[in-house]
């Protein structure tokens, strides 16, 4: 969840001084309208230490017309606060209507920290993150509009920061800062659970790359230009059940900033340069085929059940990395499921229908050649699912896929990374074997010309699913060789730790 | 939250031989339209053992067009779907768009049972909860309509249906119904609480009293009939967001309906012949006066606080009743808030605001003359809340009375009834009375032509609000002495419950 906010996005001083005032702009219009409207926002700033929320706040204060903005810090409970239940101060602090509440910190910091720190247990945890969905939910329904911000910081960058900090400071190093960050790990899994189970339609997160000021700034901007625009449009009281996906106005900044804003993605991270040469392959690969096929009668053994899906740009390599993997294990343990266009009968169910229905029974491996994020990936580009459909699916496809690990399925994510040139190059080859022609279509020309949009999608995808429960591996696949043999670790590993656990249980 | 179920509705013979046929015949013309729209219909049956749920599914059968019904028993889980996530079963047998699916026991069943049985704990319980209401929402959202049907029996009922199912089957008694039938009060806390917890905007719960089966299968339909009309009607994908609140086409039956099926409603089980000497009451008073104001006290050095609300008819005694209590305590200790008509500050915020800011401190007690259940009584009988909003609210009202008393806060709710003539009675004499005279408005007179409207959204608030933890008390209000003392009553017995608990954690 937290890998998307850690690519290294920047933007230059020079580019920021051109953006900023134009935000600026927006949101003082975006105000005016909020005022007309009679609805209310509310933006959270949450996320790591040091990762300049103050600054954040401060610039949130220049950006609106301080007339109709309250900030308020939640730091610990006063003796007022204490005495009441624990919701009360936020309710004291709801802007009124046409007015805008920072929060700085927020009905997230308490149930963090508890859980952070192994004062409540997982299921107290998910019971006052379902008290936080209900507040929102009974906000958004009565026209509260919320930005819910998290500023993330890779590890590194976080402990650089405080130590920088505490030189700088003629104090001593605050008692609370050390402890976040000896608990930096403890602290993020417990975030992207709180941030998994309230990333809704009605209330979502935005994940924000904080290492770089300006970048930070600008994506923070344009988060409360774009919720505002869709919001404030909206007639219906419910912002997200809107047919109507454009938004008005600001599309030459916005593509601006898409441009400049999201370079890099997540896949940029992805090291095409990887390769392995015959003689590697050709050994690790008989190898490995042998440990997945020994796991696999071991899964069988041991009741246990595994899921596997794969996604990735056309003529990545899926099928053949697919077909490496099911020639080494027993046909009779796994099934290929090839998701093309729904049945008749799947397009009369739910969307998930058609990937609950082929859901292993014990001891058995499915594979899934594409899969349920079609939803947010083809369906959201090529506009076959209406944005507040394709948003809806997070939570719904992060819902399901928590079903198959709770009942101690393994379930593998890939998404086979290759460049727009060797795409280019896998395409023209295809045109020139008869053999493969028939691999190679209009259509494939036709998604190729959406690749940023797609990269787009992709670096979403990720960002709201993949969690540490539900993790997507980026496989590398410029060198088909070294794409496989990726793949055979990542399933070894996993259904090693897997059966090891099984086997672990058996004995104890 | 049961109380609405147990007042002994039933529908004789001759009506329900009149009615089953319309109600047969609507819904027909409402399959045609689901089949035509798209949608889809699931029909939960649940409830009580001995509620005759194999009958309702019978009935249902035979109301809806065979060919597009299908019915599905979730019993004990098979070895094919003990070997998936525990929700595959659910998925595998949803209707397809343009059909129904009617599941007799469903993803409530095993959280129920686990709780009931106390194989699982609150958190876990309300964590398994939640995934149904992820799930229900889910649905709802693309276009599954839901109704969710629970029977319900009064104890000596079950336990006289139980008993005589076993004389007449020559087989013994099934081990799980003498089971049930011994943990009744736990059985109905978990059930209160699961009903509570995904009584939902999109999802509701239907409570039907299941004693008279001729009562309980008109209801089924009503229910049936309501909901499909609301659904079908909607363009929108979701059902609740419509300002249009009236049922097309059947406004004629369903006023027979409300009239037959909803008489007697909850109020009509109120003793309104109660009542006490003067002599009695002179006595009483003085005592349980003197007992509060020591339990004030006592409350105020235990921190502990308390919050008293009072509803009821207009010329109920709300204000007499209140000044009872008012007289005896210390002023400093507690606070009366009149709800009246919302100041500009309040309107301009969430309608829950004006109560959360009154919230009393620890050791205090806050007594709202009026509350937020203006919300689901006159702001729905007046249409100053639309449906979608009045309705949403019971679960907003839970949510925020759950902050309440998970904070140690004692919870009063009164509904002081008075009958109708005792009403008209009073009225004439406040006219009468020159120091009384500005009691009485045109409004009220209004408001008395509403009686059957309120006494039907009286009855619906107590079904949806009454919980084990924040329960309702029905005040029998013709003698305001007897109402008095029933009112001291109940506050001296929850505070001393409250504060002997507090004296014993402090002591323990």
């Amino acid at each position: 969840m937290f890998e998307a906010a850690e690519v290294g996005h920047s933007i230059a001083k020079a580019e920021y001084k051109r953006l900023e005032p134009e935000i600026h702009h927006l949101i003082l219009g975006l105000q005016q309208r909020l005022r007309e409207s009679g609805k209310a926002l509310i933006i959270i700033v949450s996320g790591v230490e040091g990762a300049g929320k103050g600054e954040v706040v401060d610039r949130l204060n220049r950006w609106f017309d301080i007339r109709d903005v309250q900030t308020h810090a939640f730091w610990d409970e006063t003796e007022e606060e204490l005495q009441r239940p624990r919701f009360w101060r936020f309710w004291r602090t709801l802007p009124i209507r046409g007015t805008v509440s920072v929060m700085f910190g927020s009905w997230y910091s308490k149930p963090l920290v508890d859980a952070a720190f192994e004062r409540i247990d997982e299921a107290e945890m998910d019971q006052a993150l379902k008290r936080i969905e209900e507040l929102e939910r009974t906000l958004s329904d009565a026209d509260y509009i919320l930005v819910k911000l998290w500023f993330h910081l890779p590890k590194a960058v976080q402990q650089q920061r405080l130590e920088a900090d505490a030189k700088a400071s003629k104090f001593k190093k605050s008692p609370l800062l050390a402890e976040f960050s000896k608990n930096y790990d403890r602290f993020a899994q417990v975030s992207e659970r709180a941030i998994r189970l309230t990333d809704t339609g009605f209330a979502p997160w935005h994940i924000i790359e904080a290492t770089n000021p300006h970048y930070r700034d600008i994506t923070v901007g344009k988060a409360i230009v774009e919720r505002l625009e869709t919001c404030l449009d909206r007639q219906s009281l419910d912002c997200n059940s809107s047919d109507d996906d454009k938004f008005s106005g600001t599309r030459l900044l916005r593509e601006a900033l898409d441009e400049k804003s999201l370079q890099p993605t997540l896949l940029d991270t992805v090291n095409l340069t990887l390769s392995l040469s015959d003689a590697d392959y050709n050994k690790q690969i008989v190898e490995k085929q042998q440990i997945l096929h020994d796991l696999a009668w071991r899964m069988h053994a041991q009741k246990r059940n595994a899921v596997l899906l794969f996604e990735g740009w056309d003529a990545g390599g899926k099928g053949s990395a697919i077909r490496r993997l099911t020639s080494a294990m027993d046909a009779r343990l796994y099934r290929v499921i090839p998701i093309a266009a729904p049945t008749d009968e799947e397009l009369g169910h739910h969307y998930l229908w058609r990937f609950w229905r082929h859901i292993p029974r014990a001891g058995y491996i499915t594979i899934y050649d594409r899969s349920w994020y079609g939803r947010v990936l083809v369906e959201r580009v090529e506009g076959f699912a209406k944005p507040h459909e394709w948003l809806r699916s997070y939570q719904e496809i992060n819902d399901f896929e928590e079903h198959l690990v709770d009942h101690g399925i393994s379930l593998f994510k890939f998404w086979i990374h290759i460049s727009e040139d060797e795409q280019l190059r896998r395409f023209n080859e295809r045109k020139k074997d008869p053999r493969k022609q028939h691999k190679i279509t209009d259509e494939d020309w036709r998604n190729r010309e959406k690749w940023n949009e797609y990269k787009l999608a992709v670096n979403d995808m990720v960002a709201h699913t993949s969690t540490a429960r539900t993790p997507w591996t980026l496989i590398s696949g410029n060198d088909k060789k070294y794409a496989r043999i990726q793949i055979l670790d990542t399933v070894c590993e996993g259904l090693t730790k897997a059966t090891v656990e099984g086997e672990n249980k058996l004995v104890g």
